[in-house]
């Protein structure tokens, strides 16, 4: 890889996950707006997106620069491929948050349901699976990655909770079907998040993976 | 532009041109399943998508061959660009596709719901938004391409109605909350369906202006 190549990558894969701790961000504080019924925050972050899209874009721009000036073949070219994608599943990560503000915005009008708590803990865990997705590319982990993907049984698992209980909430407050399909809509948009971090982590492995191959010239095909 | 790089660029526009055709195949079936209350079809539709996902990392890997190969530059770089883009969207509109007909598998095994006829339209309406996007693209029809985008005022106004008909029945028949959420599921990913199609369109505005701005060289800033 030549020298510029390499600075180049770095430059790009910093900007990548600097786009990561933006898209936890979203996620923690939409979270953060729904326990508190904070329609000002959910404001907030609906105008935020706009600084993920325009980010996600530059990046894209600047990975098919790399690829246009530097020509990267093998391993270098499927680690831009990587960048591509995981700045598209990021960039897709912070449209699901601003539809959780969107919805937490919608519930913060109208009368007071109860918020799951459980809700705190699959955000939590979203979050970690964005942050490992992130940390396995970067440091090449295909252990991590791939703990990453059995994360997201465990979020499944919680929305699957979540959901019931927002049937049963339904059930008995006929009054409160909007706020229900608000809330309903927050967690299945949660547990897409998760599904865009187990897309980087499936990624990850793949590009390692690739990587390993790389060191037994026997295994390569082109 | 290369003769090479020409046909390169004509052959993976076919593609993502098929490919196209897929999603709106997947989309028309999903939608008629919901009608007929066909689990055998939505589950077909639930295993098929995994063909999309294939031809979409294909067509993705050879973009990236001819920015690797061709380095083009300008507009052809940008049209590399678009393709990644559109084949992109039309990825997660396959996704979506499948949402739909997931949620139809579980409509099929409950109590029958009544289907809003305008969910028919709505998904027409979607489908030659799909279609129109492409044929914009292909044409470098900007004109086309905007009048997507004002369709998608009309599915989202579709999506309001569906909503609101959903709501009521849900309150008129509290035991079935499950099948009305399905219901209110089909109709957001048909919805987000219509704004995939609409960013490929603001994708070929984009393209198309960029474009002209290339015969006016003073205003060209790279």
């Amino acid at each position: 890889m030549s020298i510029h190549l390499h600075r180049d990558l770095e430059k790009l894969q910093k900007r990548v996950v600097t786009l990561a701790g933006d898209v936890e961000e979203s996620i923690e504080k939409a979270v953060r707006a729904l326990f508190t019924r904070d329609a000002q925050l959910a404001l907030t972050l609906m105008e935020g997106d706009t600084a993920i899209d325009l980010e996600e874009n530059e990046i894209e721009e600047d990975a098919l620069k790399i690829l246009a000036l530097h020509q990267p073949v093998a391993i270098d070219l499927r680690r831009v491929a990587s960048i591509l994608k995981i700045n598209s599943e990021l960039e897709r990560m912070g449209d699901l948050a601003e539809n959780i503000a969107e919805r937490v915005y919608g519930l913060a009008g109208g009368p007071p349901v109860p918020i799951p708590p459980m809700f705190q803990q699959m955000a939590d865990l979203t979050n970690t699976m964005v942050r490992d997705a992130l940390d396995a590319f970067v440091n090449l982990d295909a252990m991590l990655a791939k703990r990453v993907c059995r994360m997201d049984e465990e979020v499944d698992r919680y929305n699957r909770e979540i959901i019931d209980k927002v049937i049963a909430f339904m059930k008995q407050h006929i009054d409160n079907v909007e706020p229900g399909l608000n809330l309903f809509s927050c967690s299945r948009q949660l547990e897409r998040i998760a599904d865009h971090a187990t897309n980087i982590a499936e990624d990850v492995v793949y590009l390692v993976e690739g990587a390993i191959i790389r060191h037994h010239p026997e295994a390569i095909r082109d």
